[in-house]
């Protein structure tokens, strides 16, 4: 089965997503929703006004949009015509998130997974997977080295900040301290440093450094480093989105302690969320196909569900 | 929804089963079914031979037998009348046992969930979910630091030695190759090296030595360390059953490297045995409650049935 997709959304996630799909044997590109008509790229694009015109012609709709206000306005209008992955990811909102698409492609005969990126996603995962596996379950979600758009947009709105990026990185002492079974001590703003690299005039570093580390919420309860850096060096070192984390889960069983843990080191933000989305495009057209209905979240998706391979081959060769 | 268990079988597995469900509170353990009269414990004992008579009051079943004889033996016929979970790891003929109690519990109308310990099991999971997220997967499974049980019979049935362990040891370059990318190179003999420590005669050291290092399939191809300890060592730091490993999996997404890992680090290899399988007796217990029936594999369960808590209320904490 070749599953066709198309694309709304031409950010950095819907560039990693098209990337990949082209990239993916059972795959193919039907071709790019955008409100822009001048994208550049190869892959055909059409208006996103005309998307339900093209409905027939696409088993799964990727929703690279952003999850702070374009997921929550047109989500429900796209579950409505297409069977639908995103990577929706404000935590707190999940579960109305789930609601919304669960009626909009319910009532439509359609199949919508939700918030299939790495956390939500892959994190949310490993975090029920880990405590499902003890009775006292200690578990810690660590973030990075990774970083961080929300506390990079946070710097640069920093007046004299030319140009600036601000990483999460945590603490090794603190992971060791999770994988060794002390995990309920550790408190996130603890277990984490912030690190920024700025490029500014000299005159304002002091004054950038003091704004930065006592900034509200986003930087004065962590440990905060502020490097400055030359234009070139910030152009060279510091314009990828590498991320990741680590959920790590102890517990003990009666006397015997065991740990486990997954872990995530990405090069590429985008290009791994746009992955495992992908994978879970590929769950969501099967199941769409076997006439399934409604929304699900990864929790609800068998794992054979992801691969190329069908169960009988992966119970023959993965298990 | 209180889930009463019972468990056939009272080896390592067996023991820690009955552990691990008395410390769960959604569990309650209704009996051990042996051939023995004799066992050690607080818990009610029946003889398996009357098993089928109290079915009707036990919701999960534990297969805590052994994979060589008593699985292939025994399983359907508890299949038969119980709702099931096994930790059957002869990886090769993982297929026959999925069919065969697929059709002995389809035709009895009860739920099988076949294989559900680390590896196969949660390995199993981890290896499909990896490979589902790149077009071009380089996958490694690497083993301990862990007891090896094949393998410490084997150095226990060369002559002289008086008592005798083998622990799995993975290179700490092999993983680290394989978290950077070059897994393809990668060959399973050279990625694990083979530690026993042996109680012996001294006159014997030499002999006994060279006969492990030179044993086809189980030590030839591996770097094989021998270490001969005293009685009283091997009694204060070699009666345990540590595991663990590591699946590692990694991808190029388009220009971006990503590094997806799944660690266990495992004091007990039994306790944590049967932590995977308590938790998908709990996804049994609650598919065979929904009528479902026939043979499942771990890949063919949503996480959220593994987990004490209903989807609701995981989506609202955990994703």
């Amino acid at each position: 089965m070749t599953i066709t997709a198309a694309i709304v959304g031409y950010g950095n996630l819907g560039r990693s997503a098209e990337k990949l799909i082209k990239a993916t044997e059972d795959f193919e590109l039907f071709g790019i929703f955008s409100r822009r008509d001048n994208l550049d790229t190869q892959t055909p694009v059409y208006p996103v006004a005309d998307a339900a015109q093209y409905a027939d012609q696409v088993d799964v709709l990727l929703l690279c949009l952003g999850s702070a206000t374009d997921i929550p306005e047109q989500a429900t209008g796209f579950a409505e015509h297409f069977t639908t992955v995103d990577t929706y990811d404000n935590h707190s909102k999940v579960p109305e998130h789930y609601q919304k698409m669960n009626a909009a492609a319910e009532s439509s005969g359609h199949l919508s997974i939700i918030s299939t990126g790495w956390d939500p996603g892959l994190f949310s995962m490993n975090r029920v997977l880990g405590q499902a596996l003890f009775p006292q379950p200690v578990q810690n979600t660590f973030w990075g080295k990774g970083l961080s758009q929300g506390h990079s947009d946070a710097v640069r709105r920093v007046e004299g900040v030319k140009r600036g990026v601000q990483y999460t990185v945590p603490r090794e002492d603190a992971i060791a301290e999770a994988r060794a079974g002390g995990g309920e001590d550790i408190v996130a703003t603890e277990a984490h440093a912030r690190v920024c690299y700025i490029v500014a005039d000299e005159t304002d570093h002091d004054r950038i450094r003091e704004e930065i580390v006592n900034m509200p919420a986003y930087f004065a309860p962590y440990q905060t480093t502020v490097n400055f850096i030359s234009e070139e060096e910030f152009e060279r070192d510091h314009l990828g989105m590498p991320h990741g984390g680590h959920v790590i889960t102890t517990g003990d069983l009666g006397g015997s302690q065991q740990s486990v843990e997954f872990t995530l080191e990405l090069e590429s933000n985008p290009d791994f969320t746009a992955a495992a989305m992908v994978a879970f495009a590929r769950a969501a057209a099967r199941l769409a196909e076997a006439g399934e209905t409604g929304a699900r979240s990864v929790l609800e998706i068998p794992l054979y569900l992801l691969s190329t391979q069908d169960h009988d081959t992966l119970l023959a060769r993965e298990v």
